[in-house]
């Protein structure tokens, strides 16, 4: 029997509600197969901080450090975000838990399926076949340089080693190589200096990898193309900031932001997540759709090497696009529940 | 007789070929309206460099602040953008005339034309309709914070000032009491101290703007936002990195960049300029699309209180859209040529 060890952080909002549909995948998954799952469940986020003042408690980040990998639901919470003074904040412990553990690549697949195309607000054509990963650096840039306030205003300081950002190239010309063998580095080297260093550290390390054509957009450039023409994206490389904007941009390829997942690696730690927020709104009602944490696990499950395990569950979600099992944002005429969008997936494996 | 000084600063690429199409319905303005228009034409960007070693020659520098106002067409060469080694570069130029001049708010409308929803990569019913006002605060923030290298890495500082959020804030609820009074700051306010201190002052200039409805979105939502909901957009306000990236991205929704114009406005400078770049691979084919930078003198002559020469001018645009004579990236099967359309408007006025 294959045991592995999973904190469970299921969050804010709607976050419990999708990672409970995530774990009876998961379920299902260690039935059918064999394998041990054991999960050890904590607090994270505005939870967290009313529970305990703090947004990563201390035995959170604990169990984080002794799992083999890391679900996490979603967090934040409105109490926070238009009060510019409070002084805890959810977003703190998800910083805090990346820094932490290390975990300086972000990676999240963008895909276009086919059966959901004409959700999306972009056309058909334009998007049909559209499929990229982008990898985006998570524990440098401006999220983690010294900021604060002075006499008259504030400040936010942006800083890129050489070494930060040859760690997250090197995975992503990897990933290059295993796909179409195109990464585009999406920077701003006409106007910063970290993104100048980007772009020389990219040029070196492609010298390493002949097969993979490189190309540099700005930007500005890259968020405009990413809607004009997105089929041209295999493995998109950038920094921090600029990985928040483009793959949030990204997610309206996919026709809703309840399908994409994402993965967060380091040397020794994982941890997956959707990629939408805690949608507070939706919080209670049913109509929060699950197959963003399920996806979250399939790529966890790839994570421990558990490949057709994954594919079982990539397939299951695709039976539930197919037959339309889906929650309201992308089923208006016959919208099924959460649970029964969860219940619908984990039968299936 | 109404005098104006103007500088004209054709720059690089297709840059001399869009301005002097709009020159030509300048002329057509002072020839109908009786105005004088005297046009001071000067370096500036690659051209420059290559003339005389620097992007903004004091002489540009010095026409500029005695004008009245500054026609701009488009800066860069690929020689500077993939060299991260390049001590001068054209953007350079265009940063220090932006500071110089202390133009701090860059100002964007972007309209979903009706005859062109069929260009752009939304979907119609998306995009019909949008109109919106993009304010750019252009001197601050990280373009121009200290910036640098270390011994293993490098660093841009972003640094904001109230004084600096404030006077472009007024200029925004200005422009939003003129429209539909509703204003979107877009930041990053769960990470970044200085969206904080951005939310923190427009909530305190919000207060002498009854009439108008304040949102705050983070700027990844945003960025999505622009392409699922457009519509919701009346006039946004947003500090110099992010609306660089999302006035680009919004671009998107008029079908061409070739039709999105600009004003930069300072306490005593104002700068006008197609949104598009020098386009270096357009360059001498007659493809370029003079639109933007006729809609920007348009800017240029509401700048002036020349408000009904304003309005001729975009009616004969209007005009152009509607007889199709357009350049090949609007009109595929009947392409005019650059200097047809610039030709055709200013025969119109
Ligand atoms: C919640 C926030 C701090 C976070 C980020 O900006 O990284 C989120 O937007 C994300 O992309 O995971
Ligand atoms: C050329 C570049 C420096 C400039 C900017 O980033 O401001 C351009 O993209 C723009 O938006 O005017």
């Amino acid at each position: 029997v294959l045991t592995k060890r999973i904190a469970v952080l299921p969050g804010d909002g709607i976050g419990p509600e999708v990672v409970a549909e995530a774990l009876k995948v998961l379920e299902a998954v260690s039935e059918r197969f064999g394998h041990q799952f054991e999960l050890d469940v904590q607090l994270m986020g505005a939870c967290a901080i009313d529970a305990t003042g703090d947004p990563l408690p201390e035995s959170t980040l604990q169990a984080c450090f002794e799992a083999d990998a890391i679900l996490l639901g979603a967090i934040g919470d409105p109490k926070y975000d238009n009060n510019p003074a409070a002084q805890v904040r959810p977003e703190q412990g998800l910083l805090r838990l990346r820094k932490s553990l290390g975990l300086f690549a972000n990676i999240r697949p963008v895909t276009a399926y086919d059966v959901l195309l004409s959700h999306s607000p972009l056309k058909a054509d334009r998007i049909a076949g559209a499929d990229m990963l982008i990898y985006r650096e998570l524990t440098g840039g401006i999220y983690f340089g010294e900021k604060g306030r002075t006499a008259d205003g504030a400040f936010d300081n942006c800083f890129y080693s050489r070494e930060e950002i040859t760690r997250v190239a090197h995975v992503a010309f990897q990933a290059a190589t295993t796909r179409r063998n195109k990464l585009t580095l999406v920077d701003k080297a006409n106007v910063l200096e970290t993104s100048r260093l980007w772009r020389e550290v990219v040029q070196e390390i492609a010298l390493e990898y002949p097969s993979v054509a490189v190309d540099f957009l700005f930007v500005d450039n890259a968020a405009m193309q990413m809607i004009l023409n997105p089929k041209q994206f295999d493995v998109i490389l950038t920094e921090n900031m600029f990985g928040d904007i483009i793959s949030d941009e990204a997610s309206v390829i996919a026709g809703s932001l309840g399908l994409l997942p994402s993965a967060s690696i380091g040397e020794t730690a994982a941890l997956f997540e959707p990629i939408h927020g805690s949608f507070p709104q939706g919080k209670g009602l049913g109509i929060a759709n699950p197959i963003a944490t399920i996806l979250s696990v399939a790529m966890m499950l790839e994570h421990f090497g558990m490949q057709e395990e994954a594919n079982l569950v990539k397939e299951a979600v695709q039976y539930a696009l197919d037959k339309k099992v889906l929650t309201p944002e992308l089923n208006q005429k016959n919208p099924f529940r959460t649970e029964q969008v969860g219940g619908f997936i984990a039968d299936y494996v």
